[in-house]
């Protein structure tokens, strides 16, 4: 039986991570913009603004920096720590999964 | 760091288990009763039976069986797939956690 995992994290310091953010987090990645990861979600600005700040709150150490003006009008990049949670988080979905088709497998088996 | 997780099955049914119809399963098997494990939820009676519907539409198995009439005018139990499901989902979550606190114990330590 094929299935997909969800999996949010609720941290010690209140925040939540979850595919959401982990998305919007590599979508900053690949555009280099907090608002272009937010449109490609369908999110406005305000919105992905918020995630993003609820992102740098989470470790107490910003995942996502962001540069103010210069030539291209400013952008936004992930930390080491930020490009480091999205594999983590990756890897700990993985792990769930296996457990996921594992018991499964042994429930519909009757095992 | 501590940290809770939440998991989400989506199944190939369609049908999707989470900590609130696992929770909702587990005051069933308490109560005897779904509209009684409901309301301990803060739910509506309707919201209860819609959750328990998408419960027994998830493996095409039921997981909760009612029964009609009788002395004590009706109630609900689980079936033992109802049961095993529970257990199952909780033995994801462990392995989850643990890998959850694994990775971000690494995260925190710059490994």
């Amino acid at each position: 039986m094929a299935a997909k995992l969800s999996i949010r994290i609720d941290l010690e310091s209140g925040e939540r991570i979850g595919p959401g953010k982990i998305r919007l987090m590599e979508l900053i990645a690949a555009t280099g913009s907090i608002s272009a990861a937010g449109r490609a979600m369908g999110m406005s600005y305000r919105r992905a603004w918020l995630l993003v700040d609820s992102l740098n709150r989470a470790f107490g150490v910003p995942l996502v920096e962001t540069q103010q003006g210069g030539a291209s009008g400013g952008g936004a990049k992930l930390t080491d720590l930020g490009r480091e949670v999205i594999n983590r988080y990756h890897a700990i979905e993985a792990e769930a999964e296996d457990a996921t088709l594992r018991h499964l497998g042994d429930l519909l088996d009757g095992d």
